[in-house]
């Protein structure tokens, strides 16, 4: 058993290869297969209406709840491919499904990578066997080879009693709320029914994944599923199945923020003081995707102005009059006012906290991660498919 | 007479002086007078919720819809200040007004700069006084004293039939709808009711200054005032003005974007094919919001695959699978496909014109004008306040 990853649950196995996918000759396909005795299975998916096939192809197969095996390719998105992308994502899934002498609605597809070229379906044909062949505790493996600009592989592993969860996530930029350009495999080996699993998947996602807002930008391809051996033989009850699951999530999604693309800086904000929680995340999010602000925190710059700015334009409650702004705890403005020593706060750490009081006394509260708008991605996002 | 500028229509004088209120040591004051006969004036500000000092007191100034003159100051945005800054605002009216011998409420203030400090009145006082005291055929130097990171004047001119519309801006980021964070002047010597500068004020910012959206960010100083002095005696029809003022908006804007913050590519984004005009308009925002967008342009990179994960989040009526996207005149995605050639496209231009339709038939349409996200954004952005 791994100590961490996918593959630290029991009853889940994997492996990666090198089909040729990525030009930097790096691992680029994995395989991941729930072994049983259950294949009890959730997912969550992007909300963008352009979707990319392999999105098609996996909502349909957990249609039915059920899943026995998941096959990722980094390097090649298949989105935007037309009735040949279509056709590639299908074929992808009954080969993988014949070669592990599954039927083809028990595996899912999950691609990442550049938008609008069509896969190397040579190259991935071959691949698909490799991988199939090579099937073992190689859930770290597996976690490497879904990487796109990622600079480190993001697994993480939290322990139930008895029973225990794993998972893996790859995703660096083209991250907004509703996933993020983010793929997330979790498995676990305690016994949960699909509905629970979809529920908790839900939640958990909910204050962690959708919380996380690099950009701004939503990607064709979120893919975030959930697999249940059963193999540990234990059933948690929903709340403490829901609470590991939860801490899986949240730590994916912290390493996720840490290593966005170009990231010098980990954001933080919370707004409070609106009517409701989804007025409060819509200010945060407004907030966090203002460039102004992500280049202020990127100088280590307290100009609580920018913030200011930034959310009188939000979709939320508030008293322009009564605003008040903390960074890192302490008070740089209030009463819509600038507070003493507001210019003198440190930001120079990587860690910048920002807590908004929207100032009407409503009990809404939310927060959004996000990172720096830094030279680094400027420079990544300028020079990719080309 | 000015050939260009805000003195360019008969019945204006200005001035500028340098305050001490930037840094620079630069021209930070301006006055611009209309010596009338007539006083009609028309003008729109920022949606933003939380506005500048300057801002109340001008929507205050305007209500008569008659105005006299106009001060500026560039240095501080007096925003975000309190009740000091209300106050100062009323003391920057009151104090332009009774040197010129006018009502206060014939007076409107602008400013723009950093938020959140309070205005240096000492300075601001002894600047008014010197500033009332130097008017004459200025226009050219008030244009150059309201800048702030501009690298150059704005100012413009377009005749009618024995009159004309001048006008000065300023603005370099913080551009989004409801106007960029400019502060613009338009002077006309035409005759003008009121009611029908309001009109014309309204259609030509509609479709010019809220069409700008370098940074998805609306200042709380955003100012479009226009002034008519009727000092040449010829009362144009409703037509006719609207078309030149029209002219003068969309030269006034063009400039505006060619030196937005950091810019090295000048960026038009034009969408049809969905149901409404402002389905369109939505679509074309959230195009030209799009961190990843940017960032290709910046690149030259013709990577259409981000314009569609883009449009796929916007607020519009689309078919996803029916989707094109033309740079340059060029298809490039066709049926939310890729086009032969499409990676070829060459954009290394500073023009660079993105056309998208979204494939329902329907007869919406609407053009966004926006610019890169250039390593020059992030610098100027992340090193401002401190």
């Amino acid at each position: 058993m791994a100590t961490t990853g996918v593959t630290a649950p029991e009853g889940f196995s994997a492996a990666a290869v090198t089909a040729g996918i990525k030009p930097s000759g790096n691992p680029d396909m994995a395989l991941v297969v729930n072994n049983g005795p259950r294949d009890d299975a959730a997912a969550v998916f992007t909300r963008n209406r352009v979707v990319a096939a392999p999105v098609k192809v996996t909502r349909a197969a957990v249609g039915d709840s059920r899943l026995r095996a998941v096959l990722f390719n980094a390097g090649n998105a298949n989105a935007c491919n037309g009735a040949q992308g279509d056709a590639d994502a299908v074929e992808m899934q009954a080969r993988a499904a014949e070669a592990l002498g599954l039927s083809a609605d028990s595996v899912a597809v999950c691609s990442t990578g550049l938008i609008g070229e069509l896969m190397p379906m040579d190259k991935v044909r071959a691949g698909i066997t490799d991988v199939a062949g090579q099937l073992g505790d190689h859930g770290s493996a597996a976690a490497r080879a879904i990487m796109t600009t990622d600079t480190v592989p993001k697994e993480a592993h939290v322990m139930g009693s008895g029973w225990s969860v794993g998972g893996m996530a790859k995703g660096v930029g083209m991250m907004a709320p509703s996933l993020a350009t983010m793929l997330v495999l979790i498995t676990t080996d305690a016994i949960v029914p699909a509905s629970v699993l979809d529920a908790a998947l839900r939640s958990a996602a909910a204050t962690t994944f959708n919380t996380l807002d690099i950009d701004g930008a939503t990607s064709t391809n979120d893919t975030v599923i959930v697999m249940a051996s059963g193999a540990s033989g234990v059933e948690p009850n929903e709340d403490e199945f829901a609470a590991v699951l939860y801490e899986v999530c949240l730590d994916l999604m912290s390493q996720l923020q840490a290593d966005a693309e170009g990231v010098t800086k980990r954001v933080s904000i919370s707004v409070e003081g609106t009517s409701t929680d989804e007025q409060a995340l819509n200010a945060a999010r407004t907030i966090g995707r203002d460039s102004l602000v992500k280049c202020a925190m990127f100088g280590s710059d307290p100009n609580w102005g920018r913030v200011l700015a930034a959310v009188g334009m939000a979709e939320a409650d508030m008293d322009p009059d009564n605003i008040s702004v903390y960074f890192n705890g302490q008070a740089v403005c209030l009463a819509s006012t600038g507070a003493p020593g507001a210019r003198e706060v440190d930001l120079s750490g990587i860690d910048v906290d920002v807590r908004v009081d929207l100032g009407t006394g409503g009990q809404g509260r939310a927060t959004v991660r996000t990172t720096d708008l830094s030279h680094a991605y400027v420079e990544i996002n300028s020079a990719y498919s080309t």
